[in-house]
């Protein structure tokens, strides 16, 4: 286990109880104890998750040498919203279970599910109204929730509008702006959000937006890397493909393939789901390493990596410095023996 | 034409410009220009409507005497978060068509019509901050919208559970804590909201919500009532019985019924929309007449209409209570007639 996940681990064990309160005390306070609602939301964070946008203020807040206990309500609000998001994206995609339970509209209905979303949505401010922060600084970091999110839903939105089926072309800048826009916003709010609370200088305030912009896209191109040449077996391999999800990989090949190549590689995407067949994911995927689009989306990672860490504004705050590493280190972990093989 | 519609119409003469200019302006300051976010936000808010939640504000600031423009940013977040419920509504209910043009689901997709009723839930607090008030009287406001807006949600969550179909038995209090909710906070929010955006004093305030809080239940039992007696004719009667939807006279009708009755309106409401027959439907509006439902429902509207104009605090505001008379006034005009020939 890295020094970071270590340092995540230790503030989940200590915070997480206190997170899960303030979000019980923003139900109550809204007059939402024992509504439909309140067990609702109870039964989707139970499913659990990785809390990491619960606990990324709280590590920031550490590494900014303030106390991290502070900015519980903050990242009670972050990890609300991102939830609100999940519930609303399984209902979207149609997902039906999620970490091994029935997602939120399969159990209690697609009309709950929207309305569960909503309420994570405003409940969320609740929970930052209990951060002890200047009225300025809190006023500003709730600005800054709204644009941020808005962002997320853009991002989504340009998803869909991106799937291959409507275009005849696929534009690697409209790819960037829907990626950075859809995981790009949950990374910068809870840090740059928590460097606003803690009263950072501007500059570094900047540059933590700067850097988890950079590490929100290289999580996504991990992510897209996983789906081709995870370990789950080759047989599981490609939904993205199947899906007709435009990935880093996809955006990168159509840089490099011939004309007789992107008509094929159209075509998958364009399929129906089931219509797929596995012969043709496969030539994609052993395409997409022969051709370098693999190794394009390696490099391309490195790069986001120099460039979350690259401002001068950490210099003065090694321990920030770190944390980013850190972070980079475990989005990167799955992939590891794929970067290796590769690289 | 009474005084507060002509009124109403003076002020959306002179502000509704400033209201959507508003919404443009928090579209463009979240980055979201061009975008289809911001295209199918302009489908919909071209649809219409009365446009009550964005003049609320700006007609109570007049009745305080203060300048109704000074309001247009917290108008537009009423508006906005007004019509996110619709969008949501639409999307929830199943309905294709809304004043005469295809739903935004119906038209861009259900995944799109969530992702923008996401979206205008974040930017109405947007709008807000483009208002000259003290930042204590803002930070409230905002406090308020989150909480009020949780009610409508909770409401809505409440009348799916209380369908008739999952009960043996039509409880009064499920109701009222339902229709208070669901209706009730989309008045509060813009009337109390209003008040302490100028600065009125705590009672003038807290009467308005207790004001709105009535008006709402009003305006909800006139609309049941409308539903089964209005003009549209008899063949087009009685659709939210054929929904199996607990409105105020069913409610009514459950207190004085007797065994046999019960049976055969919980058979109606229980039945599938299709298989619901004109004759029961008929048999339930002409006996909602005769055993004093609809009498019921009239007597309490007027105690609401009283409970509403009722708090000492407006004595020293004598417009603030002409404004809640001629509301009360507009909302009971489409069931004028019914209520001469009962009353």
């Amino acid at each position: 286990m890295t020094t970071t996940e270590q340092a995540f681990r230790e503030l989940t064990k200590a915070h997480m109880g206190q997170v899960l309160s303030c979000i019980a005390e923003a139900v109550d306070a809204a007059g939402l104890t024992g509504s439909t609602l309140g067990q609702m939301l109870d039964y989707h964070m139970e499913t659990g998750g990785k809390r990491l946008r619960a606990m990324l203020p709280l590590a920031v807040a550490g590494a900014l040498g303030k106390e991290a206990k502070a900015l519980v309500g903050f990242g009670a609000a972050c990890e609300l919203i991102h939830n609100a998001t999940l519930v609303h994206d399984d209902l979207q995609d149609g997902d039906e279970v999620r970490r091994g339970q029935p997602t939120v509209w399969k159990k209690y209905g697609q009309a709950q599910a929207i309305n569960l979303g909503d309420a994570m949505l405003y409940l969320a401010p609740i929970c930052l109204e209990s951060v002890k922060a200047s009225p300025g600084a809190r006023q500003r970091v709730l600005a800054r929730v709204f644009r941020d999110v808005l962002k997320v839903i853009d991002g989504q939105e340009r998803e869909f509008a991106l799937q291959a089926r409507s275009s005849d072309d696929i534009d690697q800048e409209a790819y960037r702006r829907m990626v950075r826009g859809k995981t790009s916003g949950l990374f910068a709010l809870p840090m740059a959000g928590a460097a606003e609370l803690c009263e950072a200088p501007v500059e570094v305030v900047e540059a933590l937006e700067e850097a988890a912009g950079h590490l929100g896209v290289l999580f996504q191109i991990q992510d897209d890397i996983l789906d081709l040449y995870g370990e789950k077996g080759r047989d599981q391999a490609g939904s993205d493909l199947r899906e007709g999800k435009i990935s880093a990989l996809v955006v990168a090949f159509w840089q490099r393939a011939n004309d007789a190549d992107r008509r094929r590689l159209m075509q998958l995407l364009r399929a129906d789901r089931r219509a797929s067949s596995d012969a043709e994911v496969g030539w994609a995927i052993d395409a997409f390493r022969e051709q370098g689009a693999l190794s394009d989306c390696l490099a391309e990672i490195e790069t986001l990596r120099g460039q979350a860490l690259a401002s001068a504004a950490f210099s003065a705050y090694p321990d920030l410095r770190r944390l980013l590493e850190g972070m980079a280190q475990i989005f990167l972990a799955p992939i590891g023996d794929i970067m290796e093989s590769v690289g």
